[in-house]
């Protein structure tokens, strides 16, 4: 059971991984930089999370499978970019997954550290969403997470799951099953049917320098 | 007494979490992103002064009351975007006394996990403005902190008459009241007089990749 | 000896430092800002080796040095910009000798916190190098170490010398000597002969958006 969930922890890994490391070849980095941006979107999300609930040396130093199967779909995506390109639906479909795994197993390690649910919850989100939010600040864009589809709801739900069935004093198992199934799924309908979250009506796009100086 | 401390802290996590969720919204992120923003803005500061002196878990995740709060103030800003750009003025108010009362709080907090006074009052100041930076580089903008306005200095002032006053062993209240006063004085006498720190005259603004190669 | 490696880990920070308040000063930042780039290039890579292994408080603000240091540098850049800028080759060299020495130190410290040696030397690669990325992403460009020069893997090759030498439990100073000796020979000859690694052939740089939606 033990080793199931590890294997699928990895290929979530590595799926997270893929899309840090196509970026990189998008926007033409060398192959560190690649390799970087691999490592950073498989892992920076567990590491926010162990490092806000003090549980250090992070598993993501302290555990070499993680970084050695980034570095793998680093390398794999830097010399056939191209047919990680065209295989961008399984692709997805791992990333789901990954999604759907590191939402429940970040909530479980919030709550094994005594955080309270709602927040083990966040932690949860956090340590799906993470990676692609410093993926994208490394290449200075706006984080995808953030303004495009039903990405991180999906986490957030799945995180749910676990931690109010925590709170309810449920069997661990069937909480983790039920929520990375209801992350998956909400995951691959938002996918299919291109569900988005609603953006404010009233926003104006400029965002020019307040002329009484900035907003804070 | 303390109670008082909470509220106005509340309050002030409230105004910063207002100029983060202003600023998802003019850039159009979904409503996701608006509370990141939020979130970021409000509690950024003091997560990073608690990862970095080794109080973990982090506030922010172990009190929901703050959390909590930015939740609401991203709600608000979300649905009622032009109401609070109009109300530009008391929102700074509040924020000016936030970024006091943060930078106050987060010396005490670091002098009373034994860092040194100096050390105490740089990361008071980070507390106050950590959140604007993380703000700022979440939409890939470089922070309005390091380029505008007398805001960081302010903290800065606040922090040290707190640390200051523990290396004087000076009762802590009245330390806390001034340096509190001080900074929130000289943020609001800046946003009204313009006041700005200066900037290097000898700068040239190309930043043209060095023809030998980047600077380091 | 000790007092001799600190001495040449505050050379190092100095340069380090320089590299911030240049790029502050270029992009037209007022002091503050100045200062803080110049902290953030210096100390950001030890600070967040410390806070992934758990070193807290992290040495950047344990030890008052190494932050006065980093003040120093960022006020003599602010008054004297053109000055630093044609004094680019000593600057360059020095860089190159902080790289040297805190991968080799950043590794040491790693090990000594009872990390595995791989990891231990991608943590003292990430000491060299995470102040130049914290550096570029605070003036929200792509850091340049992951597009430009043979840097990161200068530091990666010494940190790995140490990091090789612990595992045959080889005495430490030799390594120290090794490796610091071969980053500062590589970073060199890299500036010398122009190095690149590798980009990948097939990448396309325009990064559209990809019309089934963002790659994660």
């Amino acid at each position: 059971m033990e080793t199931f969930v590890l294997i699928l922890d990895l290929i979530g890994t590595f799926a997270f991984a893929l899309s840090g490391a196509t970026l990189g070849v998008r926007r033409r980095l060398d192959i560190f930089g690649v390799l970087v941006l691999s490592f950073a979107a498989a892992l920076a999300g567990g590491m926010t999370r162990d490092v806000l609930i003090g549980a250090t040396p992070v598993v993501a130093i302290s555990d070499w499978r993680y970084p050695a199967t980034t570095l793998v779909a680093g390398v794999v995506t830097f010399f056939w970019a191209p047919l990680i390109e065209r295989l961008q639906f399984p692709v997805r479909l791992f990333d789901a997954m990954g999604l759907a795994l590191f939402a429940v197993a970040g909530t479980e390690k919030a709550l094994s550290f005594g955080i309270a649910p709602p927040m083990a919850a966040a932690l949860g989100m956090l340590a799906g969403i993470g990676g692609g939010i410093a993926r994208d600040v490394l290449v200075a864009r706006v984080p995808l997470v953030l303004q495009a589809e039903l990405y991180a709801i999906a986490a957030l739900a799945g995180a749910a799951v676990v931690a109010i069935g925590h709170w309810l004093a449920l069997p661990p198992l069937p909480c983790a099953l039920a929520g990375a199934g209801l992350c998956f799924g909400l995951r691959v309908m938002a996918m299919h049917f291109g569900w988005h979250l609603p953006v404010a009506l009233q926003g104006n796009s400029d965002d020019p320098p307040a002329p009484d100086g900035p907003p804070r």
